[in-house]
């Protein structure tokens, strides 16, 4: 063996290092999102993240402040035609009333009961609310997690005749792991249940538990007949996290103002705005569900307010365009929508 | 230049990583508790971190589980004989007045104005109350942040005239640290105002303010004159993390049950006991106030209950001691108490 000089070993060692680096760096500037053509929404998104993490950009954003938020229902996955949440509530109906036989005569729990899905879908708002209380609280927060998981395990959309887990939309999974890899702390800030989502969110998205913001019921401690603590889930609310709830929740849950911020509906407009308003350079995103045969084409552009599934009508679209905020079109921005499409 | 074939120096390289990891591993066997002394805290401390971040071992706990949450006044710094954050509301009061006169002859703002400290000690509680809502209130977050600092950067402690963020528990930052590093996720969970305390969280403790949970009022999203959104500070409580609600805060903010818990008071019961109920290997730690000379002794090192300044009776002592909770005597577990001293 050939008795090298330890400082000229160190330099081969640094030089190698070098050469790890470089590669390092061209892998980071192969395309950090394929599933979006290029145009202005990628482009807006791709600029966002050079600006802020580039020492020396007046921009820039020290990592510990890069904080991005998603709405998740119509941003990250599908929610039409109903709220994933809404189909497990209603697809839990039948194990409430086994538990509690004296439902099964009572409404809705009655109209519910059979399956079916034309009836279900003509529910009023508290019938709905009925049925939300009995089948997201009284129980414990590990039942309930159980129970989820459990469900997902199985249910599937009925459109693509697959889990739910899997409807979410590729593009986005690319922004969510782009931003991550760029230091940014990504979260979901939902109308929907927050136990809820996060009984799937990291598995689902790489987001644990703890970055997911969503509307929140009270949890009550207590102790069981082992005499050990649980709590359980009660139905008293603690944060509508919807609306004006959004940056009221970020500010609870978080305590400080995004970078980024991506939503799809009239519930998402004041998380946008408030991300807009602060200081440098911040990404305000608004998905157009414009894709109707991919996907869904609803709100704006079919020229029809919906507000029922959580999108947008035209003056939040025109909002966007006055306020800068990019509006992602399904449609024309995205070359894949799931990553089970070929 | 002798040229080197490229496999050989890769062998090199990878020798010289392994030599590397060895001094990594080295570092990692210095004692990363260097201000506790030898005896069953440490040990503790010490025995759970390698249990639950050693695979294979049967306690181990994915990195992702792993939650360390701690409670702050009285576990991690001085809040004795008064809370930091009611010095603060009490200095605050003639800023208060200024900027509202006609509040100088109303009680208590009266009393508390010349800042006479024994007048102060004498409040009632719903006295206390009014001040707390007229300093932590009724302001954009922003106003509010920007107080906080301001303060903290001129006020001092009256016993060891030392600004408040130098009177941490230095042995507190080792473990805090020392969990870090062995990639639990520490958490600050306080009966204190949680946006108060994420004002210096980050600097003062490493703890970002998205990791901190306390006791939260709600915020009101508005626009103003210019049209910017903002939040402003209201006098409504969402969340009284203390007692039952610290392990409901958990909940709420974090989703997951915390593997080690560290706390000092009756306010901290519920959080030791969810703690310590779960599965597997859990920390539950008492820090117990019995060195009057370094710091103060009082509660049960006095044979006294003193629910007033946060610390326990001995109810709780005992409860500690049946339930294999740890306690942390700072008399005879800490060599030194603070950074400060030598």
């Amino acid at each position: 063996m050939i008795s090298i000089p330890f400082p000229f070993g160190l330099a081969r060692v640094f030089a190698v290092c070098i050469l790890f680096a470089l590669g390092a760096s061209a892998h980071a500037q192969t395309d950090p999102l394929p599933s979006w053509k290029d145009g202005p929404a990628k482009q807006a998104i791709v600029e966002f993240v050079q600006a802020t993490t580039t020492q020396g950009n007046p921009n820039f954003v020290p990592p510990a402040e890069r904080i991005a938020t998603f709405d998740q229902d119509g941003t990250l996955w599908v929610s039409h035609p109903m709220y994933t949440q809404v189909m497990y509530c209603l697809e839990r109906v039948p194990a409430v009333v086994k538990a509690k036989p004296e439902l099964k005569n009572v409404e809705p729990f009655k109209t519910v009961l059979p399956g079916n899905r034309e009836a279900m879908a003509k529910l009023s708002m508290k019938d709905l609310e009925k049925i939300l209380a009995a089948t997201l609280t009284g129980m414990s927060v590990e039942t309930f997690n159980a129970e989820v998981r459990k469900w997902l395990e199985t249910a599937k959309d009925p459109r693509w005749k697959r889990p739910y887990t899997e409807l979410t939309y590729l593009p986005m999974q690319e922004v969510l792991k782009y931003l991550r890899a760029n230091g940014y702390k990504t979260y979901i800030v939902t109308g929907g249940g927050q136990d809820f989502v996060r009984v799937y969110s990291e598995q689902t998205y790489g987001i644990p538990p703890e970055q997911v913001v969503g509307t929140a019921g009270g949890t009550k401690y207590g102790y069981g007949k082992d005499g050990k603590p649980f709590l359980t889930k009660e139905p008293r609310m603690l944060l509508n996290d919807d609306s004006a709830g959004k940056p009221e929740g970020i500010h609870l849950m978080i305590g400080r103002r995004p970078y980024a911020a991506f939503g799809n509906s009239t519930g998402d407009r004041q998380m946008l705005e408030y991300t807009k308003a602060g200081d440098g350079a911040r990404l305000a995103m608004l998905v157009l569900h414009d894709d109707g045969k991919r996907e869904y084409a609803y709100g704006p552009a079919q020229g029809l307010p919906d507000t029922k599934v959580g999108t947008y009508p035209q003056a939040l679209y025109d909002q966007a365009k006055k306020q800068g905020w990019t509006v992602i079109s399904m449609k024309n921005d995205w070359k894949r929508i799931f990553a089970f499409e070929q």
